[in-house]
């Protein structure tokens, strides 16, 4: 079983995203979540700063830590998963707290090419593959 | 009509992106370009960077610029149209060029909540209503 990874108490993750995710590391400036959704490796990345909904809320200097760990975080999840291309979003339609998708894809996942943020139904993990998957992710994502 | 934006003879955007787009303005980084698809208030990012596909082949510097107008072109959007949301995105499945969305929305559009890029079939603009965009575009966007 994961320990809990402990964040600031300042900040508080909207309680869909809560919902939706597993905590996996918490980098300088973001929180990186696994997404309960065994069909794609999918993270994603919340600032953590209040009352964000777009990237251009962000401090100049937020936004470059964020970008930097937007590409950290891609490149970690393309050499860990081997995928074809990194899906990257900013939506946030339904949650109005800022968070950025980031999902490995494959040319022969069933999707391909579409988009899949957003779409379809989720299948969520079991807790034996969410603990190891959580458990590679961290070990990939921390010496990234 | 509109004059040819000019762009640096050693970068040659994909013909697909050349194909659905109309050129608006020139940034330090990317060439900003307007969807064919009068449905929505559509740009797309394309940084002049040769041979690109993904954020992190960018340089440190270069992402940094890349987020710089990625807001500034989102918040110029935003106060231009009104639109309840920003939704941005970098799939590129299908076209192998670095390439963002930026795409205004609006809780009254009929796909709202779900996302729209990749989705559903485009509305070409008349040639009248696109030289009204763009002009109103470069005008909003060089002042940004």
């Amino acid at each position: 079983m994961q320990q809990a990874v402990q964040f600031p108490d300042d900040f508080r993750l909207h309680p869909s995203l809560k919902a939706s995710t597993f905590p996996v590391v918490h980098l300088d400036l973001c929180k990186v979540l696994l997404q309960n959704d065994e069909r794609f490796s999918w993270l994603v990345l919340v600032p953590c700063v209040s009352d964000i909904k777009e990237i251009y809320q962000l401090s100049s200097d937020q936004q470059h830590l964020l970008v930097d760990e937007i590409s950290r975080v891609s490149q970690a999840l393309q050499v860990y998963t081997k995928a074809d291309k990194i899906n990257i979003a900013a939506f946030g339609n339904m949650t109005p707290q800022l968070h950025i998708h980031i999902v490995a894809r494959f040319e022969t996942d069933p999707f391909w090419p579409n988009p899949v943020i957003g779409i379809g139904c989720k299948i969520p993990y079991t807790e034996i593959e969410r603990d190891a998957v959580i458990r590679d992710l961290q070990e990939v994502l921390l010496r990234a």
